[in-house]
């Protein structure tokens, strides 16, 4: 592909030479059939040096640079563009495994493709077009929508319900037991938890995510929404609209995310809690109360981004501060002596 | 089922008309036939407005609903033979599936089920009315007790032994080695693992969890214990009976946990530490020393529950200390100017 | 084996009588025919009551003890080689399982063996004597290098790239999409993830980890660096040789980590960050800014030990402070209504 024809696809405009792209590449190691991209202002540097024929920038990059620019106004949005069209996926080899074990009460939709050594248990519906992996586990009841992609070694519990368009990367576990038990005479006994899971439209979940069914109704999760790797979601949580959730993170058993929040890495969320629209959570925060809408939180206990800093700052200037008090009781010393 | 005859059943009092059940809900989307719980106070202002027929309360609730009430004194029990009531668990068709691998020196008990594709080793024991899902692994000459449940795409490396009504939920790994490492000449080069762990009765462990196997000795976790999703048991570490791990939560090597301790979820232990029983930990701790029987602890490094509140609370009024100070540095340096 | 004839292939010193040795225990509950080892100075004093028969020491265990002593330089490292020597690795038996799926164009090497329902696609290259277990899932084009262990339910996506002696425990997920969504018209839609995983010579893996692929380029992991259990590294982190990261650790994407780093865990590390050589990052820090070379960082957001101690220490203080503030404030007050 020509980086004129990829500056028309993304309606950019071409800067420097026409010149070949094969491939995409890192700006520090890309070669002179490398398309890259400029991510951020952080990296401009790299430009100056880079061995990249053609790089994806916006209209703020003024620096020096051998390599041809394709200015577009958002440059992650035409690498995700170029990516496609660059790198088209494999043509896969639809259809059923022979060794796919498929309930008779099955019969899934046109151009499904079904794994090796994957179970599909009675009374499952699995929509066009959608792709199942190798050693995938399918509990009785549960309903996939189309287009989905459900990666090898995943784990859906009966009854659970995925729209279309959703993913689950490999070893996922959506709808096992959420975690209640009630204790009675000194041990915990097992609360049954006969509810279910419903992943909307377009939601991503990623590797060695857990989801559990709910105690009784639903655990939800809204569509559009993306969840990392290694992330808990435990009983009854309702996950809003296009939220993200980055890895590492658990919510506790009813919690109510909204929709358009952005939640950092390795964050805790306490039951029973509130979280409004468009709020932001950074990393490693333990939210243990209601956020409002629009809010940005951080911290254990998460506080307002602002309040938690002025904290942060107070602590580091507390040597100063104890040399001040230090100072004042000297002072205050010899004007007393001088008053007697 | 009727309100009175579940009434009986819990031995509770039924307050209002009595009304046919056929589900359990949620107070917010409850409806005539589906009974519902107070879970706690915070919300019983849904009481006024929820469509359910039937609900359970403990005596504390005096406010208005136009819902039947089923007085009990635990609801949250009462709400476990509920469940268990209205939703007998399927009969499922016990047996062996065709597909399932198991070695000629394994003899499964009574009414065992084994999943397809699950591969049993040699000289395995399995109880009585164990279930055993699909895609499972078991390794060498483990042993499995009686009225056992483990999920689909769990792996229980050679010689562990699960007592019996132990639980594996899907994904989990049961026996892995331990992270040991000894550095030698600048490479780490690996501690072997020859001990193994021990899973007491009714002991239940959530998704993709992992227990480490003993480098030598035993990992052990005590009867009743019940650990969440994602939990990490390194080499080593022993835990006490009925106690509760929620998710996220990891422990390193040679953590010792007493009995009926509650921890909370995404906590961290040093390795070679005892913590008592009856303890509790807050959720997100790190622990890096002992902890007394009873205590409440959190916080990093994990303090006294009262100590870490009267630091953070110390922490929040920084500003005005610093204020304070600067007042004092003012009228001092008058008072100061004065004396002259 | 005789303690004598140990001590020979440690190049220890056997003080007290030769006693048989058949297995290595614990020394607070090792028999007469037990190795065992004391550990650190804080267990010496399981030394005077310990039933084990022989035990490994080094120079400086002066106490009392009715044990036979091995005194060695390395008392860990000889614990691995009596390990090695007392419990020799079963004889696997060697082959592929008639149920493992191979494509026709896999050809593996001298002495590989692959357990039953494991699935292996076209184009995959595997090295002499490595062992791959049951239920495992290779994607197209995979190599795998020499002596590697592959575990039961690993699934490694398509053309990543292992070297020798790499291994990976149960259920871990190598080669995964990276979590890259670009935000289009207020929905994720999203970024192709075309890049591949590589792990160098003698890494190994934990259970259920994850390593994802990167958006393009690599995500690398160098020769001889060990991860634990349930950590996850994102798409395009680099991490230096012989590195260790302890469990459910996280990097967020672009982390670069350098060589003979150590690594608590619970770690958090933010993306686009450089962490230099021979570090120390504390358990349950939050990363979010470049690491120097040999430095000890802790904390969140993470700083230098000292700095973070020092911090704590003003904290719990704080009490006194607002105490002498408070006493100033009075006493300054008295010397005012005396100037009046």
């Amino acid at each position: 592909m020509l980086a004129s024809e990829l500056a028309r696809e993304l309606e950019g405009r071409l800067e420097g030479d026409d010149r070949e792209i094969t491939a995409v590449a890192p700006l520090d190691s890309a070669g002179a059939d490398d398309l890259s991209y400029l991510s951020s202002a952080k990296y401009s540097g790299q430009m100056e040096t880079t061995g990249a024929g053609s790089v994806l920038v916006d209209d703020q990059f003024k620096g020096e640079t051998a390599a041809s620019l394709i200015r577009v106004s958002n440059p992650y949005a035409a690498l995700r563009r170029s990516l496609e069209m660059l790198y088209p996926p494999d043509e896969l080899e639809a259809g059923i495994h022979p060794t796919a074990l498929i309930h008779a009460s099955v019969a899934p939709g046109e151009g499904v493709s079904i794994g090796p050594y994957t179970a599909i248990d009675a009374d499952v519906t699995i929509g066009d077009g959608t792709v199942i992996g190798a050693g995938v586990c399918v509990g009785r009841g549960v309903r996939i929508g189309a287009g989905c992609t459900i990666h090898s070694g995943v784990v859906i519990y009966r009854d659970c319900v995925l729209g279309d368009r959703v993913e689950l990367l490999a070893n996922a576990v959506i709808g096992s037991d959420g975690f209640g038990h009630s204790r009675e005479g000194g041990v915990y006994l097992k609360m049954p938890q006969v509810g279910r899971v419903v992943l909307e439209d377009d939601v991503l979940v990623g590797a060695c995510s857990t989801i559990d069914r709910a105690t009784f109704g639903e655990t939800r999760v809204e569509a559009g929404t993306k969840i990392d790797n290694l992330v808990m979601i435990a009983h009854n949580c309702v996950i809003g609209p296009n939220t993200a959730v980055a890895g590492q993170t658990g919510m506790a058993g009813s919690t109510i995310v909204g929709g358009e929040v952005q939640i950092g890495g390795q964050v805790g969320f306490s039951g029973h809690i509130t979280i409004g629209d468009r709020s932001i959570i950074a990393a490693q925060s333990g939210v243990i109360g209601d956020i409002p809408e629009g809010a940005y939180y951080f911290g254990y206990p998460a506080r307002p981004q602002k309040e938690w800093m002025s904290m942060l700052a107070g602590l580091r200037r507390l040597p100063d501060l104890r040399a001040r008090v230090r100072e004042l009781e000297k002072r205050l010393a010899e004007l007393e002596d001088r008053a007697e």
